[in-house]
């Protein structure tokens, strides 16, 4: 791969500016789920990411099997993204962002005033509420916040948070934890056509060849936890997802194909046999 | 991706073994519908390949725009992979694997008895023609060919064609140039599930998302021309490709997440909220 | 078709029950987009469907080419269900809900109170607004009217709509118009299991198949329009998409095959040949 | 539907013609795995077909469970379309096709000259073997059979087939049993758009959707069994299926709309409100 190094690639593309904020690596994973917390700094590192998305409720219970999660990340190398799983309405969200944004302070990240936003009261399918999502989001975008709510992949919906002031979208390819993939890509692609602010493509991501589809439809971003977590070998998966989100990036932008009913040859031919 | 890097990999993966030969990359590329050489080149180099095809009949006949394309290639890093494109009937197959053989020993590789193989009556589709294919390869296994033959994803004719002696089977994802992805992947995954040699997904791959998927059913290789030589920019395609292929023999290797109907939670939270 | 007649399919299964009204068939069709008010006729007849919806706006404007369209149809038979199409936020649409009212009193249906409720501030797409469409059904429910909401395939929002008290959930399969088929197979799906009213799947059907696709997941009705009026032949077309959805919904209650990864045998041969 | 009655489809729609015999019906179905025979009885009246296909070496051996198999079914009214089942090679299809014409002779059908030839040497997937089936098929072609052969979707050997004689070709949707549907539909579809003989589709279909998309793509006839002997309710499956293939036929004739990628309104609103 000495051609197309990466000095090259950036120059082609930009880097993914979040709320003012820059990042390289447009993977964004996530400290659940994880068998031990060596594999997770491991997928980290494999990965290449540099957002991780963090429960704050989990970590300020110490969760049983979760103490120390805050501790094992290099938090000057990793943006924190504290996240408001668990929450089932609106209060309940805005009450656990502001904490998130105290643990980030803790952690030594000043000036982090993101969050990711969960508004889910639906235990089975996890699917987020969209009008206490709406109704959160302004009140977190008022205060500060740079909100990133996960939402169900509707464009309307989309159209109007990003009105009030979200940093990002981020509509859910299937339930979370799913693996089902991409099942709402027509809606996806909605979003992303029409969007202004970054599309991250969050949960229902089950492998590589997901990752890099999401990516060539154009979205800005992705996020992935369970797939890497759950694998049988995670930091191996970690480091696969990273390479299809830039595989499906540099797609996007090398422009692909036209899909054609017929076939073309590879090797016309116009000659004939000298034998 | 500092953990995982390439002596880990290998410790866990094989390499591509094809007729007693090794090969590290998994992505084999072509060398037909490139603009220009200088594309060409860029692009064998940015994927990372280390088989190319060549077809004999546009070499032997220096088909116009093509002069000097076996020379640009350098054949002491590149194993060369002649084919027969072209060859409407078994007769005409055999009598250009001979010239190809040739041609690779006037090229620098003494040993290369490798061919791949097609026999294609239809302009329209690129389909193979399966009795002429089988009748081929018999004939170029007793001249002590490796033969590479290009199929229909027909699981019982890669039997067939296993069980006379070809080095590995090339099913075909859809039709040659179409981008159309994998359309046979039932047959395919058949085909990989009970196959004894390496199984090539060749022809119809059209971004890297494709790429992946073939490679997370647990093919052993690809082989990618059109969607590289055709995309907007060769070279940064090419790349993208080979990141793919990798990812997905990484996602193969390490063990995906099992679907499941409904959600499941990246964030168990367990406690209450303390505020 | 001697044995399974209309009387033993009634016996199996039950009626379309929607806000205390019931019928027969689980094909409601529109009236927009066809070249002759005949064709429209014959259309409806030829699906036997026996609700019809109605832009309440374009009667009362009288649209260009559109005059009659009211006067054509014999609503002693069909049910009229007026629809607030064009209606951009909650207060038109209320507005026009009231309107349609009006016109189905006009026209002899003196206890009609439904209303499809349509909140599109959106051209391009046609996607409906979750927060307008809340809106104005819990104040059309409030009214007394059985609203049957045209929604994105949100199931958070479709029970949202649910609790208000709406008679029906209307999620789209594709955008309006479109013919792209059910794409949100598995938001659809949800809903369906968690709704304790009438689903109606409505928009982007474009085939019989998709019809019986929808119907086959469990839909209780469908809702077509364009696919049927701008067929080539419309009235033959709707006459193939009420079969089609007589036919998803009888395997719906015959209770299909299960999917295998294997073959299973036809006709298994335990003897030997006599010959 | 009273507009469009069974005269106007005639007149519109040509008969399934195979080997110069003519067929209303465009679905055919199988005897094997019935729970009961008078489900086979019921389901074969249901769904309206009147081709039925029979496992010569079952009928032959008297399989257990199947004694009277052949006497339960009036071919008086259905045509008897031998099949040979359990057959692992050339010979042995040819013989059971010889078997076959003497069985349908001894029930009443003197002229009965079909034979649907399956050369299966495996057991797993039930795949039929596309060099013995060529090979068969031309044997039987020359002793006067009309052969209608069970061949995986390789459109190169279809148009063999067809050249050898062949009265159609019998394109398999997925594996045997295994509902999975239609996962070769690109490869039918190249079938389709270039046979000159009647295409049936083989294997696989699960659902009525399934059936309505192979004959929305063209196909000229379905052969669906393990879908209606094994559904929960065989007669009302059967009953869906024959509706699902008329709908599909239909829908083919009229033409379906095109696919956009955005809305078109139903209800275009030209007019304001008038309230």
């Amino acid at each position: 791969m000495q051609t197309l190094d990466k000095p090259l690639q950036q120059e082609i593309d930009q880097p993914l500016t979040i709320a003012g904020k820059s990042f390289n690596s447009r993977l964004m994973t996530g400290t659940g789920k994880y068998r031990t917390l060596e594999q997770m700094q491991q997928s980290i590192l494999a990965c290449g990411c540099e957002i991780v998305t963090v429960a704050v409720r989990r970590v300020q219970t110490q969760a049983p099997g979760h103490e120390g999660l805050a501790e094992a990340i290099d938090w000057k190398k990793i943006w924190m993204l504290p996240n408001t799983a668990g929450c089932q309405n609106a209060e309940d969200a805005i009450r656990v962002a502001r904490l998130g944004r105290e643990m980030a302070k803790l952690l030594g990240q000043e000036d982090n005033n993101f969050v990711k936003l969960e508004v889910i009261p639906d235990p089975k399918y996890l699917l987020p509420d969209p009008i206490g999502t709406l109704e959160a989001a302004e009140k977190l975008v008022k205060e500060g916040f740079a909100v990133l709510p996960y939402i169900n992949a509707d464009p309307l919906l989309a159209k109007r948070l990003e009105e009030v002031g979200c940093a990002t979208v981020m509509p859910l390819g299937s339930p979370i934890g799913s693996g089902q993939g991409i099942k709402n890509a027509a809606n996806i692609q909605i979003i992303i056509d029409n969007a202004k602010v970054p599309v991250v493509v969050d949960a229902g991501i089950g492998t590589p060849s997901e990752a890099a589809t999401a990516m060539e439809m154009g979205a800005d971003a992705l996020l992935i936890n369970s797939a890497i977590a759950l694998a049988g070998q995670p930091a191996m998966m970690a480091k696969a997802m990273g390479m299809a989100t830039q595989a499906g990036r540099l797609a996007y932008l090398s422009g692909r194909i036209p899909i054609k009913n017929y076939a073309t040859a590879s090797s016309p031919v116009t000659g004939t046999i000298n034998s």
